[in-house]
């Protein structure tokens, strides 16, 4: 187990085997010409973040410094691992090795100087439906006359496509959104702010390197494609979504915002993560059999005002990232570098595992006790979520994801 | 009515006052450095398309020379109305003056002499389900134990996302996709090549000035963000369709392909086109009222291997196109650059004017016979379908929108 010759401190989310990348700026610097000018790619360790286009320029041996002197992760992503591993070795070696740290030392920042950006400039965005806890819950409360599990959920991983305009890095504010809902009896729709706004906590998937349109990409070459992996909320407006969702999925429920967290922690880091995932209940089409499983051990943590409450266990997820990619391009749709595709809301079984409000507060009927005495159900003009994560690391260290994380705005009028 | 000094054939698609945008190489032009170097921006007119790049370079004052020597229109777009109009203006000018044709005719290279790309560079795609005879027929064939119309169709625009990257330039090859499926009767779903695969004939709106995350679009700034219109076909399995679509909306048996028409015909061209949409059935909640109706009368025609089996009135669609970005952004939702939302299915009220073949066929009981005389269903391997369209444009000269065509490969083994 080497070690970082960086004060890194005890419980960091970002040691020395973690190093997940980001794009950020330094809102205090000198202005450039040009909003993005100024945004790089980085990587974060312990307080700080190396910028990787300025260590590329002090001849220390890192190379494609083209590609980190961009406002996005898209060029270096699209390279493919063996960019990935080329760089994730040097920069073991650049930040392990004290006789280099005078030579890297200047180049990093301390992360309460930097402003952080989305990282990738994102393709498509899928969301799945792969946590059978949610899939039932949601079944029971959406559609209480039919089974709780659609009599497809067991065969395929269910997905849909989401806006990818309004993906935005945590921190982005989050106006309720308006829209049209049915209130309960009500044969005629009212216009107005959604009365029942929701988070979902799910994981996400960044895609590298493209696929050829016509040519599925099997569940084991998960790896040459995926670079990485962010937290994501995708906040819902549970009553827009109820009236409109039939028959053609989720839309304006869900499209006016979408948060990921800044840093991609690459699968590089996350070796010590892997797990098979729970036992198939019925066979599987061959196209989704992985040999090498891409279950993920992460632990989600949800705070609501600083309350944490939820721990959504991500390792109970029923379909894969893998089984996920399969499928998504099995009838020859491409992947594309900077595609995100997030889990869906992970739910485990017990009730402080659940990842809706939704599911927390059973539609309403529980209302869940804050710290400060107060209770909820649905979020409030004000409310901040932060959902946060830990995977197992390198030598018994976990590896965090940072945090993604969003304070509701009121309505526009 | 001016006339211009360019030969236009009788009933060409491009008279003087269509000049719609697309993107094109020559292929026998000296290589350049990169695959995308020399697309560049035209506008057709006749049989010719109209190098705006070189004649921007020509010195006869045609503005914004460096978005046309771009490999998209993104660029032009998103500068906004004023420069769509000033560079009409000119190129109206510039072609119906006789004194310039010395100076401009070096610059109009055959069509033949061409390769049409994509457009623009999609952003994200939304597909809308606005047609009343479309959405009922389906109604009738997919849930038949229901009422034919979803309760929230007649009070909103229903739409969904598309998947973006999968958004293909008319001609490009269409592999048959596999997919899951559930035969007939059977509880387990197969595998394999889609037996049902389909066309859907859709108009599509293309946008060009972004809007601001969180501020809702009225409907009448409808011709402030939207720059033309293109031809669509949403190629659809529907036997994956229907087995993948409940809850979350159609995926798989969507996303291997869509296809657009490379020409994209400016609103400016249109005016002679615009309509009032069939009145509303139920009250239309406030946001959804346009002042000036965007309704549009195109004529749609559906060659099938040469045969034209339908001509959907795209005059009979319920919802505008303004509604729809009303919609699509009243939840506080951005529109960029460069997305694309689809009509959905143009269905008229006759057989004859039905726009997909589940439609045409009414799900497989009814085959249609080609001029051949062979008979269809639902697409086999080899097939051409091209969709054209025609509005009435100025001076009584229709305006054509080119063609969207695609011929469908064999599934791959």
């Amino acid at each position: 187990m080497t070690e970082s010759w960086v004060d890194i401190p005890d419980g960091s989310d970002f040691p020395l085997h973690n190093l997940p990348y980001g794009v950020f700026s330094r809102p205090d610097a000198p202005v450039r010409i040009g909003p993005a000018e100024d945004r790089r790619v980085g990587v974060a360790i312990g307080s700080y973040v190396l910028d990787l286009a300025a260590l590329a320029d002090a001849g220390v041996g890192l190379p494609h410094g083209h590609e980190f002197a961009q406002p996005s992760l898209n060029p270096f992503l699209a390279i493919g691992r063996h960019a990935w591993s080329e760089v994730r070795d040097r920069l073991l070696e650049l930040l392990s090795d004290r006789s280099r740290q005078d030579a890297v030392r200047p180049h990093l920042i301390p992360l309460d100087q930097v402003r952080l950006h989305l990282p990738v400039e994102v393709g498509d965005y899928v969301d799945f439906y792969s946590s059978r806890n949610h899939a039932e819950n949601v079944g029971r409360l959406f559609r209480p006359d039919s089974p709780a599990l659609p009599p497809n959920w067991l065969h395929l991983p269910i997905g849909y496509h989401g806006r990818a305009g309004t993906v935005v890095v945590s921190g982005t504010p989050v106006v309720r959104p308006s829209g049209q809902r049915r209130p309960p009896g009500a044969t005629e729709p009212v216009f107005g702010p959604s009365t029942r706004l929701d988070i979902e906590a799910e994981v996400a998937f960044v895609v590298g390197v493209p696929s050829r349109l016509g040519e599925p990409v099997p569940a084991d070459d998960f790896d040459r494609h995926v670079f990485g992996v962010v937290l994501l909320n995708d906040w819902s407006a549970r009553d827009i979504q109820a009236w409109e969702y039939q028959p053609l999925g989720p839309f304006l429920g869900k499209s006016f915002a979408t948060s990921i967290s800044p840093w991609v922690v690459p699968l590089d880091a996350l070796r010590q993560a892997w797990v098979t995932p729970p036992a198939p209940e019925l066979p599987q089409l061959p196209y989704l059999h992985e040999e090498y499983a891409t279950g993920l051990d992460l632990e989600l943590e949800i705070g609501w005002n600083g309350t944490v409450v939820s721990r959504p266990p991500f390792r109970t997820m029923y379909w894969t990232a893998g089984q996920q990619l399969a499928h998504l391009t099995v009838n020859g749709a491409t992947v594309r570098t900077g595609d995100l595709y997030a889990s869906g809301t992970v739910s485990g079984p017990e009730r402080d595992q659940r990842g809706s409000f939704l599911e927390l507060s059973w539609n309403g009927s529980e209302p869940v006790t804050l710290g400060d005495g107060s209770t909820r159900t649905f979020l409030e003009d004000g409310d901040t979520v932060t959902i946060r994560a830990k995977a197992p690391g390198e030598g018994g260290i976990p590896v965090g994801f940072g945090e993604v994380t969003g304070t509701i705005m009121a309505a526009v009028r």
